[in-house]
């Protein structure tokens, strides 16, 4: 059976790593086959573009090149880590895809139709059974990346998408709104800005709902392990 | 004026560089501002994805990646480099363009129709006004690539496209003859089997048809400019 392919979406600071985490563990409970993945990177050969671009070693390339080295980085992670976990019957989570590229990529003036090639070509038309945009206002992000770098001291200060002005964060969320209009069956919005706890209940019934699971599997599922171990 | 834009095809030791810095010095002969560049690489921004592709260090990416790579290059190379060559008048001499990505990509098993959206997205539809293919049969060009490398001591080895079986070179060379049948008015094939004075003539035969110059211009130009040193 084919897996399914979920990817989230947003700002900085919106949650995306710590709502996959928490997606993750729900549909394991349930005994799917998850595998967690994030773009740039997801497969060796991606990764050592996700360096480059971080670090701003790129950025010389200017936004249209930096594009295709987004979509290089994409053709490898479709081939060698999303289509393979699929093929397998996985349920593959992808922190980021080709919507962050329409959206950083749109925002610092790459043609759209160019970045529509680019996008066919990285995923040969691999698009996402669901995609769930985690909204938040740039402020809220912005203030959450700053207290991350705080408490990472100086291991990890912002990388080079991070530490951009308001106004381009701003854009951005309305970029990845304007997608989520357009594609209403695709993108689910979920608001981010509540505790993680409630950003989860949402995320899980954006999924659930989607998916045809149960609601309240995964507590189930518990219980089930716990009789199983009593009996 | 817009200038004109030549791109310069083939194998590996074809002899493209000789015979470009060749037909510089000829056309620099009439009076023509002219700028020689190469692929991959030829502007700041894609000389670092060109020390990538040719150590192979973004082998990992396989063929779909490697070409985006390459496209990455090219657009970078098109709008920091030859895009404002042309807008200023002046004559671009290119070694290696986007037909070397449809040939070496191509015979790697990349599909046609991509690497034509990646061509689109990295030129824009900028296209050369001439293209000199210099055709060698594959092992005459991997012997003169042996020789060099000897020359040049343990200080240049074959890089890793020079370093493939000759089926691989065989292959790419029917493919540069295949495109230039599909576009004869565009790419001119020009037998590099002889010595480089031989070659040289039938560069500068196209090169001086293509354009309306003068065939023996510069060869006139230098005794006008001992006529001037006489009188």
């Amino acid at each position: 059976m084919q897996g399914r392919f979920i990817t989230f979406e947003g700002g900085e600071g919106a949650g995306k790593s710590t709502q996959i985490r928490r997606l993750h563990d729900r549909l394991a409970a349930l005994g799917i086959d998850v595998v967690v993945t994030r773009e740039p990177g997801g497969s060796p050969g991606a990764e050592f573009i996700r360096d480059l671009l971080l670090s701003g070693g790129a950025r010389g390339l200017g936004p249209r090149g930096e594009a295709m080295l987004f979509a290089a980085a994409r053709a490898d992670h479709v081939d060698a880590t999303i289509r393979p976990a699929l093929e397998a019957g996985k349920w593959v989570l992808c922190d980021r895809f080709a919507d962050s590229t329409r959206v950083y990529q749109g925002e610092a003036g790459v043609d759209a139709h160019l970045l529509g090639l680019l996008e066919t070509a990285a995923t040969l038309d691999l698009r996402p059974d669901l995609t769930v945009l985690i909204d938040v206002p740039a402020d809220v992000g912005l203030k959450r990346v700053a207290a991350r770098s705080r408490n990472a001291g100086a291991d990890r200060g912002p990388d080079r998408f991070e530490d951009e002005a308001l106004g381009v964060h701003e854009r951005r969320r309305a970029l990845f709104l304007e997608l989520a209009r357009d594609e209403p069956e695709r993108i689910r919005i979920v608001d981010g800005s509540g505790d993680a706890a409630e950003v989860e209940a949402a995320v899980w019934a954006a999924v659930s709902e989607r998916f045809g699971l149960e609601r309240s599997a995964p507590r189930r599922k518990r219980r089930e392990a716990a009789d199983g171990a009593r009996g």
